[in-house]
């Protein structure tokens, strides 16, 4: 952490500063001094100070990290690539993952023939929401507990694992015992209580992006995660808010490198919430797979005219099946393939 | 609501779609037939309408609402503003609304303190965060159930109503015996279960705006708590996530005008949390109350350089009482007034 | 400037990056010596440094400012408001200037209408499009030379001051000699070849805010002016555009405080761009003067449904008569003035 | 186009506004007539029509565009592919083309070797700055003339036809005698004047997405120059500006399927600019090609640490020469290849 400090600050000022700095916080302080300001800079663990305490100083110009702020969830501490295995499939690694299903749980018959269908084209696990966050009180809001039930027949009539989204901290409960990877979606990504109480699980989290969060938030949310003894993250970019009208979100490829670089824990991509027009889904997937990514989440709806939510960005069965099929592919020219059911 | 056909659409295959739109849902459909594409209009009330389900139709190009989706909030049925009366104060007509507070509750000596010193200036209500939305899980969280103790002190020693931010909705029971005014802060703006329970409450809730939401988004979050049977919302602009990094936020100050054009809501502004920059505090509350806000929620703090958290937002006691003379001279311009502590 | 180097670059490697960058570099280098990572502080001019050129060095990490690239138009080195007088007005102090008049010139009848009109109600500079940018080239385009014409015409009826924008780098011979402020619209904000040329002549200049500049980026644009000579560039904040779609862009009044703080040249609003909707030009004129803005410049038309173009955003001569009214009491309480025209 | 009347719009009211509506403009209207407002549909061609003049009327509430305002651009008149051959190489339909160089050019050593290494290694075309737009008048702003004159020479020691950025529109008939490809940058992409010039030309046009351009107006952009006349534009995505800083912008990949979808022109991706991290420039390429781009411009620099300018995001001929073998396998799976040199 660097602390540059104003041109009109005294030489006295700046070394009372400096020695309040110290007798605060549990740091060395070595000093550069400037035609226009000094610089100090702090030699220790600054990950507990607040940066904005320092700024409000009146003889402080700026402060500046040169550090990151999260520990468990940065690669520099654990270099190698962290891979899960979940119900039999692993996620991280050579192992592309493949989620695929329904925005909504609807009825069994349809949950249990998109599984089943999905399966068969090459899912690795089966995703469906069952308590939906919807902008307006007055849409659909998902089968809420009857949708789990649901999910859980498709799980035990496919195999799949499952994942679902959680809405609520007092249903947490519900979402361990049922569900196989617990979705935290983007309007949630900072719902702090919420994440505090999944970091006391051992349940693997799928962590969405917030809309309008960079990539330090998102990082700083696995570590509230992780913070409370939860290892199992898995970031899924799924587009950000841009002024861009055009699709429903920005879908931000580069994050796939930012978060590889940062951080040791896996990322998978969400083209069809990202773009919201389902002639994206296939070229998004194939440029995911290209850019690194550990895993798709797909909207899969077996009559996506008549879904009772996003059906704009849902594909068919079959359009699934020839899109995990150009995937096998791509997967192939970067050595990795697409994680097998067994 | 209007649905514009794909220029590939036979004529067939629409008399088809208006034969399905009419069966599904209880409206009155007409038609405009045009050279490149025919139009489908809609008759009738279409707020539980799921547009994205139609616009995933093979026949469907695009479709548009023409109205509103909100209801309660909306202005166009309740066209005089709302007022509500809250520990004797008003909200909303011709008074002012004056929050004052730091942003964390810290000690006893501290929150009286400032209670004391801002209604001595003029506040008429008391701000102080319990439990603190932070990005790290390392930095301080807020002295929690003990802050909404040292909050009930204050204002039995002050007789200012108190405002607080919410967190968890397992906190409910005890904000709604504790605090006046339940705030929601920007990050759980689309906290839906949250909203939803707010709504089965009948404390008035302070809305703030989320980082990127859009004014209907903001307005459907309104809609969310008034379908419960809260109807006592009151709207905080805090600025906007943008690609401008000198002040943390955009404040964005238009959004008055339009909450006042599309709802009979209350708004206020925060200055503090949108610049995050003491300098800004002042001019922005004169150009709120100038824009017509019903008040401003400004951070104080006795001593910012040592405040516990934004402490480079905070302006002191004595800033902040004059802020509150000049803004009685631009609130008497608008004829109106900072409304009066009895 | 603060080099912060890779905390796995050796001593060597550092003491190599120093000597490089010494002898590369006209300043003095200080370094300390952390645990994880080194830090070399620059002391002296580095307003001619390329950041990105070190920041590419395989022993750097990062590469940050302490102080602020521009230099002219730098309050720092500049303490007192830059006052501009034009066409007997003045523009910066404590006068207001006002700027009025439609978008596009139409035909004689309407500028000098609208000319009279807006001098009565108090304008103090008459502005009118000539060369219009547009988003459709089958759209409008402005009557070109013979809008400028008009202009000159209106000028000498009414003693206004104009204000037009150029489009063109060819045409600035024209625009010195017909105009009294040239305007450079926010799509040529980084036109770096017109600020170039601007900054030859000794003609004012209005420089609108590009629609996602930085603060800083546009005070380097007013920089590449002044460093050619033209110290007379005024700021024109006229909204960014962000993902809000409900104004055209998002008006950003905090823009006033930054500039005022880092700059000592003068900066007005245009409320009719910023926002698109003529009900909010009212209140953000006088939010703007709330927030310290030297001036406005307002669209005005005769016939706001027949304007050639953004009718949808101007206002009638009798709304800005009102609007003048009100800006007064708003600037009495600041104590300034509308400037008077002589 | 849609027009949607107010609610509080009376018949007679509502009667008046369409026979208006049809003396104005070359269309028929036809009516809907609803519960709270009343929609009109325009039937003709809409293109020239500016809606914002209708959306004033006090009788409008709000108006909508149901078809596209580009022709010339727009595939629905042009479905096929548009494939433009430029020195020998094609760009467009299967051919993948690689425009690879340096940021500027700074001299004959230089550009020459780099051109040898990158035509070695696959690239189709030579990219080299010589006229450079850059944020601070302090900086280096290219070798102007003898730049262009550096790079004549480079093409014909290899053959590669170059692409260049153009500035200034004074200096359009240097750059057809010079360059095979007329770059204009992000922040000229709307300049009209520059645009309208180009239109008269016929060299093909390399038009990089504006930095906060939506789709609709880069499309517009394109037109202008085909209006003109010049119906070889090439666009190039390039990253936009959002609040994310991590990235120096945000490159937007699924504007290749918009654009696609759109357009029958050709477009490229430029990863460099885009992210300004060179760690980013392979795994971004691989997932352009996967996204459907129709090729690549890259920023190769024989010295990387030593470029006078943008040497963060540039690589080494070496490193280029193994994303381009890369890029031939991506290629394979869409059955495309890399255009080759004759």
């Amino acid at each position: 952490m660097i602390v540059v400090t104003k041109h009109t600050a005294s030489e006295q000022e700046i070394s009372n500063l400096v020695e309040e700095l110290k007798s605060a916080y549990p740091v060395e302080i070595q000093k550069i001094t400037g035609s226009g300001c000094t610089v100090l800079g702090f030699i220790g663990d600054t990950s507990s100070i607040d940066m904005t305490q320092i700024e409000n100083d009146i003889r402080v110009e700026r402060v500046m990290r040169v550090t990151e702020p999260f520990k468990k969830a940065n690669r520099h501490f654990h270099p190698d690539n962290s891979i899960f295995e979940i119900g039999g499939r692993k996620i991280g690694g050579k192992d592309i993952a493949i989620i695929a299903g329904p925005c909504s749980v609807e009825s069994e018959e349809q949950i249990v023939g998109i599984a089943e269908s999905v399966k068969a084209s090459g899912a690795t696990f089966l995703r469906g929401g069952a308590y939906k966050p919807r902008s307006s009180p007055y849409a659909f809001q998902g089968l809420e507990e009857d949708g789990l039930e649901l999910l859980k027949i498709a799980r035990e009539k496919t195999g799949l694992p499952i994942v679902s989204e959680i809405m609520d901290v007092r249903t947490i409960e519900k979402f361990i015992d049922d569900v196989d990877i617990i979705q935290v979606g983007a309007r949630n990504m900072q719902n702090f209580s919420l994440l505090k109480e999944l970091g006391r699980t051992r349940k693997p989290v799928l962590l969405k992006r917030g809309l309008s969060s960079t990539i330090e938030e998102w990082i700083m949310a696995a570590e509230y995660i992780m913070a409370g003894g939860n290892e199992q993250v898995i970031f899924c970019e799924r587009g950000i808010r841009t002024f861009e009208s055009y699709t429903r979100n920005t879908l931000d490829l580069s994050a796939i490198c930012a978060i590889k670089k940062l951080s040791h824990l896996p990322i998978i991509v969400d083209p069809s919430h990202a773009t919201g027009l389902k002639f994206m889904v296939e070229p998004m997937c194939m440029a995911a797979i290209a850019a690194g990514a550990d895993g798709l989440i797909i909207e899969v709806h077996n009559n996506p005219a008549k879904a009772l939510c996003d059906g704009a960005q849902s594909i068919t069965p079959e359009a699934f099946g020839k899109v995990v099929n150009k995937m096998r592919k791509y997967a192939a020219v970067e050595e990795r393939q697409i994680s097998e059911v067994n």
